[in-house]
């Protein structure tokens, strides 16, 4: 369909409606034309409105794909496409996706070598397998539809993951026929299934970064290494006439020792033979430890910190740049010849019935109101800009009444008003942090307290209402903090062993006082505003620790048991000696055998313990005495995988904490941070204007929600009523603060370029500069 | 004296000789009475041109006093002071200052327990220890006659130095009266002589730096903690009931062993044997080590990087406006009352022979010529604010002469050009390049690649000139890693056994591998300006060692020894057994009993190997197990005042990279870094001028040397000659064009306060703002 179809003064009856300002900054919604019946209207407008929803549709979509950051050549070509692509973007797709993926890496909890309690016959996984391979097959089948074949082949992940698919498929079909499992390394390709998830977009990013910063990474490293040779050389040359020293027996030996020693996980023990002959050879391992471990891995955080930072910002600033196309996009399906100024209300509305289905008819003009910045019944382009912004506000009623108690009989009221005050009070405040402090000293010998903050509790709850009580990040802490400190009190009051350990948590309470100074308030709030994205980093490193897992399983999987290793170096680790002496039995007990790669639960221990590095070299040189010197491969190999996603973890810590206090420092006035709050006033008559609306377009259940309103308002006698829209601050909108200034020269060099590009295609647009796109062309030769 | 002074016509007449400008940018010195004949403005100058040389002199200590950022209530107040103040701030002083420091410190060697080779008698070291602290005695006296008595008691770190001298004046005679050592814990405050000197103004900034940085660091180690008691009591009641496992049988356990786990010490062993009897039971400890290990000490680092960044600014800021107040002072001494605009050259010359004794006559007028950026005679206040970046340059003529064998022979010249133009060229520098990565392969097997790099050398130092070779900051790397490897060689063809070891520094030559890539080069860079800062940082910590040492000598020593520990958990670590197996002597060493107190240098062994932190503990609990619990405090306290310091080097080394990588993205442009260079051309007329103005004062070495330079100037029959100033860039011009519009904000405000604080000092000063300041007063009634 073409903006001409608007044209017909049939449609323009029911499709225009707009809004005209009056002076006075008061709206009356009025149709251009006398409006008919409304009966009427609802039967014919159908066709035209089919096609307008067409472009609802597709503007919504690409307000979608600018939020997540989907490029626009996966944009949905035609209506067949558009039917996929609408079956493979909602939440139960989604979860179907999630669903298969985990089932898939969860298998690996019973395949040999399995979980001892969890083991299933080969039958049973290798069928479950294949089911979940022929659900996988479906998702990517959808994809191909909504991308096209061409598309298709062309998005590097889909191709990968469809060739991952292809592998698994063929080895599950042979596991079933040979009815025995093979090596199946490949095993660990089952990541990509869970990474390719659309609920995994975080982990994506973080894989995407931590490759963006390999080659920094990997320079570094690449020092780091040369000097451990040369070192290794020289240790070589000086130590190895010392037959008593066997870290440097051989060059082998000695490469190995030192690249142990820059986890300094072998340390003092590395140096005692030398050392023990002559003192002086200190002087090495010093200058060996200062480069490598003090200098250089330092300058690896420095350089990959750096990095990080600046692919931030980039990526910041592509993904600004991407909404903002995106939202030109949505604009130009909106507007309509007449209007080339900006979208009406009318259009505007069937965006968000599409873009947010679940809000409701009040909060769409709402949007609409807080949008439109002109006084003119259009949201013209720049208003639309803000369209990120806006669309994530949730919208309340700013009461009159004060307090949630204002309704009750006086008496209460009284009584409220009082704890409402108490409550609010700093006395209070200072006496709660009192009782915590008093609490501190007794918590071990007292649990009479906990009564105390039960009340506060309770006072609390009944002075504020619970609603406003528990949306203070704040408080919703203390609530958590003392429900955990009940829990503690009722299993000590009902003395149940087995939780017996919940008593403990009681200490907790004293983690409020820390809320008493400025620094603890600003550390503890950046750490829930990284909560999301640590969660998103430790989903990564677990990817990796899949990957390793699973190769681990196949390679190492039975191979240490106690008293395995009684040839090699650390045969003491895993002693496991059962002997009398007198009449009382004594065990030695080396433990190590217990890190083994036994099934995915012991694995990941293991790798966890290989990730915290001290004393790793145990766990290696045990596996590498029962396999061959190759498999320190695997466990260097760890090391440094683990070691830049390490790096990345305090990077990130780093560059948040770093930023927030830039721009604490920078907007010292609005220190204390209640998100961001609007405020739009709306009058009777346009409620009345708008419901009138929805009455010709036969939105029954819009209509009552909306009379609703205008009944509060006349009860109330109120001309006019007030709404607050309000959101949590984002990094996002933090980041717009900070690069205020550079923002303004991205859009201008965006502009030029997008101006140029225009003109290369060559467009004979003068008047109207504004092209319909994709779908909405070709949807005309469809429909 | 005042300026008054210079008004009568005799002074004048010697005094002021000032420069008129010439239209064509020539300048002519004249004498602005008709100059008297030169021996007879001699001896009539004197006492005139003594008041002034007072002025010169104490307008130098400002700067000087400007640019070691001393603070100006030190400032000399009379001419006594003055005498004190030379005496005491010259080289030689300082030398005794540093020798005296040193002897102090090097007398623990000697002091029992002494390193058993320089063991000294108690009438010996004690004499030795009274004899430095003579000497300080002397040192501190000068400075109270410098400073005064008011301002002596004032000054803190004087205070505290006299308040550790008395102490260990009075120990040194307990100890020469007993004849015996005490316990001298005290002797750990030797430091502060150290720290105190003139050299170690580094150290000193960089203590001052950790202090600073203090407050957030203990606020999060206070969170650290916390979370280590909760986690401590809750570890105590799930894991005590497991009587096999030792960790957590007791609280104090519990929380020692959580101490440690911090450090991941004692990591996969503290876990083992609640991990044995239920593998769940790791949830415990990865969550304690996410928390505490990955999250809050990653926290620290950020708060402290952020801390540091913002310290580091500030001092920037301080230490500029400084140096702007003793530009200030400076230039109000050195302007007459004729000449309120601006410093005559004569005066100049006259300050910069205090400021730069050894700086030449030529210098001292091209110093002034590029400080003279208007066309005037005089410098300007705004032109001398300049005074410090203009000061530091070295000036060299440019040479006409392109090449140093420019005026050799003809037949010379040519192959010297020739050389010249192959070891300028790309090709030689990649044929360099392979030559390298040959050698790279070939490096073990061969020796005979070093003959090249010989010759490259030699080609160089030839082609290029051997100043100019070495100027380069990456040839200069060149050439110290082909004397090493060359070195190597010949230990190899001597057969050298002790020196056997250099043989192996040959493959350091691959280190000019790394030159090739930018990011290397940056980094390299950056290592070679962080190097003095790096320096001063270690020396911190060196002060910090020593401290440690002491204490542990005094309460550790000759306690740890083979077979000491038995009773304690690490006692195989200190085990030393020689027992016989069939017909072989077997001998079990656990060397721990090496990491030991019994003097300076063990001591410092020791304490490298608890920063190092691995396996740390085996440390502690040997030490334990031979004295008390309390020993832990000891090696706790050693591990956070290394944490300190290690945070602060790292957040050091970070800070200085991301500065410099932002410096270096801000501008592209100048990408390759050559310092900062000035060019001044110098006309034969004014030369002339000068020179006579040299012949008026008598200054014969000065006016033969400018002589010189205008007889070459006939010779080659030039009008003028350029002459080049050059100095590498430091870190504060990064500064100071990263800051750029910050820093105008800071002048503006500064300039702000200082004119308040001047009315507030209600000065009648309307046309003439400038008040002669402090000792010039004085001296007025003195002289």
């Amino acid at each position: 369909m073409h903006l001409e179809d608007c044209e017909s003064p049939v449609e323009r009856s029911c499709c225009l409606i707009e809004l005209d300002a009056n002076d006075g900054g008061n709206y009356d919604i009025v149709n251009d034309v006398s409006s008919p019946a409304a009966g009427d209207c609802c039967s014919r407008q159908s066709s035209a409105s089919h096609n307008w929803e067409m472009n609802y549709q597709e503007a919504a979509i690409y307000l979608q794909e600018g939020e997540n950051n989907d490029k626009f050549f996966t944009h949905p070509k035609d209506a067949k496409a558009l039917a996929a692509y609408l079956f493979a973007h909602n939440h139960l797709f989604y979860l179907m996706e999630l669903t298969t993926a985990l089932l898939l890496l969860l298998l690996s909890l019973c395949e040999a070598p399995a979980v001892p309690m969890l083991r299933l016959g080969i039958y049973v996984h290798a069928t479950l397998e294949l089911f979940a391979l022929v659900v996988v097959v479906f998702e990517l089948s959808m994809k191909m539809r909504w991308l096209g074949f061409h598309t298709y082949i062309k998005h590097k992940r889909t191709m990968v993951k469809t060739f991952v698919l292809f592998v698994q498929f063929i080895e599950a079909i042979v596991v079933l026929v040979r009815q025995t499992s093979h090596v199946r390394v490949t095993r660990a390709l089952r990541c990509i299934f869970l990474v390719d998830c659309r609920y995994c977009g975080a982990v994506r990013r973080n894989l995407r970064q931590i490759f963006q910063s390999l080659p920094p990474f990997i320079d570094i490293l690449a020092l780091l290494l040369f000097f451990m040779v040369i070192f290794g050389i020289l240790g070589f040359y000086l130590f190895s006439p010392n037959h008593s020293d066997p870290y440097f027996s051989t060059l082998e030996n000695s490469f190995v020792n030192l690249f142990v020693l820059l986890t300094t996980s072998n340390f003092p023990d590395v140096m005692m033979p030398s050392y023990a002959r002559n003192p002086w050879s200190c002087v090495f391992f010093i200058v060996y430890l200062s480069i490598e471990l003090y200098f250089i891995m330092n300058l690896l955080l420095a350089v990959v910190f750096d990095t990080f930072n600046d692919i931030e910002k980039k990526k910041f600033k592509s993904l600004l740049l991407h909404k903002r196309t995106a939202i030109q996009h949505a604009y130009r399906l909106l507007i309509t010849k007449q209007n080339l100024s900006g979208i009406s209300f009318k259009h505007l509305e069937g965006l968000l019935r599409f873009y947010k289905p679940r809000m409701c008819a009040r909060d769409r003009y709402l949007t609409f109101k807080a949008l439109n910045q002109s006084n003119t019944p259009l949201v013209s382009l720049k208003d639309f800009y803000n369209f990120y912004e806006v669309v994530g506000l949730k919208w309340k009623a700013k009461r009159n009444r004060e307090h949630w108690f204002d309704d009750l009989p006086r008496t209460a009221f009284l009584i409220f008003k009082g704890i409402n005050i108490l409550v609010k009070s700093q006395a209070f405040q200072y006496a709660m942090y009192t009782v915590v402090a008093v609490n501190g000293i007794w918590i071990l010998v007292e649990t009479f307290m906990l009564q105390v903050y039960g009340v506060e509790l309770l006072l609390k709850t009944t002075g504020l209402g619970p609603i406003e009580y528990l949306s203070s990040g704040w408080n919703f802490f203390d609530f958590l903090v003392t429900l955990f400190a009940f829990l503690g009190l009722l299993t000590l009051a009902f003395n149940m062993e087995p939780f017996y350990f919940i008593v403990v948590l009681r200490p907790i309470q004293l983690l409020r006082l820390f809320k008493l100074k400025k620094r603890y308030r600003n550390v503890l709030d950046t750490m829930f505003e990284l909560f999301p994205r640590m969660a998103s980093l430790g989903l990564t490193l677990l990817i990796f620790y899949y990957c390793f897992a699973i190769v681990g399983m196949e390679f190492f999987a039975g191979i240490v048991y106690p008293n395995c290793c009684n040839t090699s170096t650390v045969a003491d680790s895993y002693r496991w000696l059962n002997h009398t002496v007198g009449n009382k039995t004594v065990v030695e007990e080396g433990y190590y055998y217990l890190n083994n790669f036994d099934n995915v639960l012991n694995s990941f221990v293991t790798l966890f313990e290989l990730t915290v590095v001290n004393d790793w070299y145990i766990i290696m040189e045990g596996v590498t005495s029962q396999t061959s010197h190759w498999s320190r491969l695997y466990f260097m190999t760890f090391y440094i995988v683990t070691m830049v996603v390490m790096t990345i973890i305090v990077a990130f810590i780093l560059e948040a904490f770093v930023f927030r206090m830039n721009y604490m420092r920078k907007n010292q006035d609005s220190e204390e941070d209640n998100g961001i709050v609007l405020e739009k006033e709306i009058f009777k008559e346009e409620m009345v204007a708008v419901t009138e609306l929805y009455k010709i377009n036969c939105a029954t259940s819009e209509v009552a929600q909306l009379q609703k309103i205008i009944t509060q308002m006349i009860k109330y006698e109120q001309p006019s009523m007030v709404f607050l829209g309000r959101r949590s601050r984002t990094k996002s909108d933090l980041s717009i603060k900070m690069y205020e200034e550079e923002i303004q020269e991205w859009y201008e060099e965006h502009a030029r370029k997008e101006e140029y590009r225009q003109r290369q295609e060559d467009l004979p647009f003068s008047n109207n500069p504004l092209k319909p796109l994709g779908l909405r062309q070709r949807s005309q030769t469809v429909i």
